[in-house]
């Protein structure tokens, strides 16, 4: 078949407008439905369509606006992520066309279908994941496509070299950069901070970056950034590496993996997290921060992430299998998952448990000193620091005699200076309705309570544990107190405590 | 554990503003970042919130909006899909709280982590679907993971029963009220309206109600309305049909079923089209629809939506076996897929195919006539109205002299008057690179121009088929013509010809 040169087509345009609108991270356009753009190029009820000026181009979800009161005629009203993507100024000429079709997206429908993909076709997803492409809902399926029919061990590899792929990368002058990594599902479990402090405070390097929280109520960005700034470009991160030897920063800012923040944004809406999203999530980044080793941390538990030693072996052996074929050497440690970690759940209840053992304070939480100094302890023996099996002492040591705390301080300095948690203006226990034992602690349901209660959004909000595993407790006698910032999310908390049933079970 | 009375909660609230923003049909409130709600309530960050005025409550997405020029500090603007579920006026307080967790995404999370749903969890999955509480996330992540693991023959009666429970049900005062489907994937083959007219002109009930196109060129509803209103709801449709016999309408606009209608627009995002959905969504609109027996057309063909007899038997048995648990009659025909029928594809193209047919006019597509014919004479033969095996005869005898011809015009008045379809302003032929045989057409790539020309939008769009299977060509001849409203449309469609290799190949 043959065709005609169609002729230089005139672009049609309308001027930028910012209107402050935050879409939920979506690039949005709102244009009018009788705008000249909209009928000459036949845009009524196109999902998409595609803008361009000054070289950059952003694919947007045409939202219509009918009558005048909110936009002119000739205008093209842009979503906050939008306008940021584009990079235009207010009343600069954009091009409005039809969004082209996207042809990874025959790949996602391909594993809708049950079909395996292959590296090309990872490479071409997250490709146009990374440039903001895929609709939320082209993100949702294939997130549920890879998840219905779990990655395989190639797939996930593919998927993680995909991923660093679209990044940046950083590289350091040393032979060992350790890293670390805990798969979550344990509230409280907030042991990063300390690990990279006594890391650091006994002469490696750590890069740390860390997430916010995709299911659970805190990330540990989310926790460090009540303690200090955490979103550092990478010039900066590498200030603070080279100054102190490691930084705990949040990973969205620096783009190591810009696909993974879209993943994440719509994991946390449908509440799911997979195995091979995990860990090419998790990998890719490290690889990216320019790790040669990663600890990893599994809580097992029944009612942590995982919830048997069988799937955290499987875990472990896949992990550990991807990243030898993606460079990276990971250790794995599998750990007790019964109950939260500490007593605060929440970011800034989890910085009060970190300043607790960095400053030695009495009834500074325990199990929490401990599991970061058996983390450290393996990094330490990785990085020659130590001998083989006397890490986890050394660690213990550098937190004793002050070492680790005068490193966070001079980290957190260095990421823009330290600050205090805040509180929350609403608190309330709950109490045990009959004397007893402690015999079981729900970590689902706490996280839900404390997620309802306000955490991760809100910084103070979450949970202060009172009752642990095994304990005994009087009637009446506190198990936990919820703290919110407002009596609206004190009441909404508290509501789902009453019909979540047994968050914490007490027997006579 | 016990808890206290958290105290009356005031219902925060903000005054309802009307924006006449069309947001892809999705639920949204834009409220500003300072509102005292947004403050009191700690919604920031959260993607969406539960709004209540008057009774009525709808879940909606939540924008927020940074500074002053856009809304009041006491205002909530709606979208207008949220304008019309919460059906307020200017200015009415709204209330403006949290959304609830919805229990029903459990059993969503369940599915995507591979396991099977019972008839509960269908029944509260569609129940919330049907009344907007899912976000496209939510929708796109249901229909995924009911493709990648496909639904069962239980999980397909129990989808189709949940499906009819939520919408409207007609009832008809007859023993036999057949209907008809088609499970497309053929461009051009829209033979339901000659289907009804020649059915309701011999007698029996056929009250129709057709689908917009899905992942197709043009649906039966677009194509009708190019030629009468199909927007009629359940009062004007009774009307029509005990009137005339039969109707042709919209399906959407009469809420048969209206979780359908939710799951349709996000296939169609994601241009996949399940058996299991298929099957429900067809289904439990014919059941809702008052039918006792429906005529099922599957076309087979390597291009067509039904590759191959063997994928068209499973499909016919899944068919009438869920029919059969659903108290409906389903008799299925396999129809050769091999290329279009008729000569047009789009909404106004088809609709002149049409018109051709039912007016006897010379050059009238006759490959369209006699499916339609095939089609309408096993409902004639179920309705009793023709013996075993005469049927079809029956069909173009009603064609041939005139009484289905009649018939249209009469259904096309009695639901809102006859008009005739649109002209394209732009036009192309795509011609023969060489002289020879037509020997491919492939109809996935004719129903992928068509939709890049604007069909099924833009009614006028589509495309004009010249070339049938078999058929000897000379070099420059038209193979088709491309129809577009618009040079940048036109252009577009040309764009992917030259891009798509052969759509129809000539061998010499």
């Amino acid at each position: 078949m043959t065709r005609p040169d169609p002729g230089a087509i005139v672009q049609p345009t309308l001027r930028a407008r910012r209107l402050g609108l935050h879409t939920q991270h979506q690039p949005v356009v709102l244009m009018r439905t009788d705008c000249h753009v909209c009928l000459a190029e036949g845009l009524a009820g196109r999902p998409q369509v595609l803008l361009s000026a000054a070289g950059r181009e952003v694919r947007a979800a045409l939202f219509q606006v009918e009558g005048n009161s909110l936009l002119g005629p000739d205008e093209a009203a842009l979503s906050e992520t939008a306008w940021e993507m584009l990079g235009v100024t207010e009343g600069a000429p954009i091009a409005v066309t039809h969004a082209p079709a996207l042809e990874s997206l025959a790949s996602v429908r391909s594993r809708i279908y049950g079909h395996r993909l292959n590296a090309a076709a990872f490479a071409s997803i997250v490709g146009d994941v990374a440039t903001a492409r895929y609709t939320d809902v082209h993100l949702a399926a294939f997130l549920t496509a890879s998840a219905v029919l779990p990655l395989d061990e190639e797939e996930t590899i593919d998927l993680t070299a995909a991923m660093i792929g679209v990044g940046d990368r950083l590289s350091w002058d040393a032979p060992v950069v350790v890293d670390k990594h805990c798969v979550g599902g344990l509230p409280g479990n907030r042991t990063t901070p300390l690990v990279v402090a006594i890391v650091a405070a006994n002469g490696l390097i750590m890069p740390k970056t860390s997430s916010r929280a995709i299911t659970s109520p805190a990330g540990t960005a989310d926790t460090m950034e009540t303690l200090a700034p955490v979103d550092l470009d990478i010039a900066a991160l590498k200030r603070v590496v080279e100054q102190e030897g490691g930084c705990i920063v949040w990973g969205g800012a620096i783009h190591l993996s810009p696909a993974d923040d879209k993943f994440v944004r719509i994991e946390r809406e449908l509440d799911i997290d997979t195995e091979g999203q995990l860990i090419a999530s998790v990998l890719s980044k490290k690889i990216a921060a320019g790790s040669t080793h990663v600890v990893i941390d599994i809580p097992v538990g029944p009612t942590a992430k995982v919830r048997s030693e069988e799937n955290a072996r499987h875990l472990a052996e896949r992990m550990r299998m991807v990243a030898e074929r993606s460079g990276l050497e990971a250790r794995c440690l599998l750990t007790d998952g019964t109950q939260p970690v500490g007593r605060g759940i929440g970011p800034a209840l989890e910085a009060r448990d970190l300043l607790a053992v960095l400053r030695n304070a009495p009834g500074a939480p325990d199990d929490l000193r401990r599991r970061a100094a058996s983390l450290a302890g393996v990094a330490l023996e990785i990085g020659g620091k130590s001998e083989p099996g006397k890490g986890a002492a050394l660690a213990l040591k550098t937190l004793a005699d002050g070492r680790a705390w005068t490193k966070f301080q001079a980290i957190c300095e260095a990421q823009g200076g330290m600050r205090a948690p805040p509180l929350a203006a609403q608190t309330h226990p709950i109490v045990a309705d009959r004397a007893g034992r402690v015999v079981h602690i729900d970590n689902r349901k706490l996280a839900r309570l404390a997620k309802l209660a306000g955490a991760p959004d809100v910084k103070a909000a979450g949970i202060f544990m009172e009752a642990r595993l095994g304990q005994d407790v009087e009637r009446g006698q506190p198990l936990l107190h919820v703290h919110a910032e407002t009596a609206g999310e004190l009441a909404y908390a508290l509501d789902y405590a009453v019909a979540a049933g047994d968050i914490i079970r007490v027997e006579t």
